[in-house]
């Protein structure tokens, strides 16, 4: 009876032991997966916008009884500084994916993880504000601003405002890969724990 | 022999449970405490640019040889989509902090913590893209862009710009309340493997 008991027990510890074990290398195989499309979608968004420049001939108004002056005027990402803070965190982002992703394929010890959670919620953090403040100033050139007198500039550099979005949108992926390599343990351990 | 080897044993794993149980006190009391302050620094945060208003007289030029005509123009913070934002992303959070206060005071399960953390990382994504959005279009505010001929509006709106600026400083230690909400059980975790 006894012996029985304690057979049932090693068999459903076993079983345990083995799914904890598939559940570790399914979080694994995702953690690495999603460093490297975190580091892919971080490094397109910055080179899309870092290549980003539009030449348009612009009428421009010196006195107001005078037909205006066709001017030629450039557009580029770091004429705004939301745009130079979304290509400093993109860059820091995807550098830090990369290093990342190269010691997680090394033996990752327990101390390790930790330094490396914590570097996941700060590129968070990171990412998140500046594409928030790329969003908030792309919305401004593309809608303006009445109450402000900001006038809209897309309708003129039509080409560089949708390079611009693509890369926000690109971003915001490379953003939510970040948010889901903190959640990806929780999600699994919530998976256990019901 | 066997019994003193014994007896050292039950010392050390006593005063490593003693260890771990004092940890994990200090862990729940900080994170109580962070809570606290995550609900007090985004209601103080929401309320500020809430209530925020300012109308000013402002010089308006119709037409260029007469001169200008003095208008009063009110500065709000709905004008702008981005503090818009700002305001609905802190109102949540601190929806969220008193719940996730009030679910913490009681006894927590395993599952209601993983949802706990889960819920506590959306708050840092959202916030942190907040305040990167308000930050962004306060700047262009506060300097104006030349290159895309948006003016300052600062100059004429200062008590309405300041307290958008205070605003945006509880916000962002909110903000930075939440990321420690995060961070804090990694740092004790990284305390206890060195």
């Amino acid at each position: 009876m006894e012996g029985q008991r304690k057979g049932s027990f090693n068999v459903m510890e076993g079983s345990e032991a083995n799914g904890k074990r598939w559940c570790g290398s399914v979080v694994r195989t995702c953690d690495l997966v999603l460093r490297l499309l975190a580091f892919l979608l971080t490094l397109v968004a910055a080179v899309v916008i870092g290549a980003d420049k539009q030449t348009a001939v612009v009428p421009i108004k010196l006195v107001e009884s005078m037909p205006p002056l066709y001017v030629p005027v450039a557009a580029k990402w770091h004429y705004l500084s939301a745009f130079v803070y979304f290509v400093g965190a993109n860059a820091m982002a995807c550098t830090y994916a990369t290093l990342s992703l190269l010691l997680s394929l090394g033996k990752r010890r327990k101390w390790m993880e930790t330094v490396i959670t914590v570097l996941d919620t700060l590129m968070v953090a990171l990412l998140f504000s500046s594409n928030g403040a790329a969003i908030a100033v792309g919305l401004l050139g593309l809608q303006g601003n009445s109450h402000v007198h900001w006038n809209k500039v897309c309708n003129m550099f039509g080409k560089f405002c949708d390079q611009v979005a693509a890369s926000l949108f690109i971003s915001l992926l490379g953003s939510i890969t970040f948010l889901l390599l903190l959640l990806l343990p929780q999600l699994f351990r919530l998976k256990q724990t019901t």
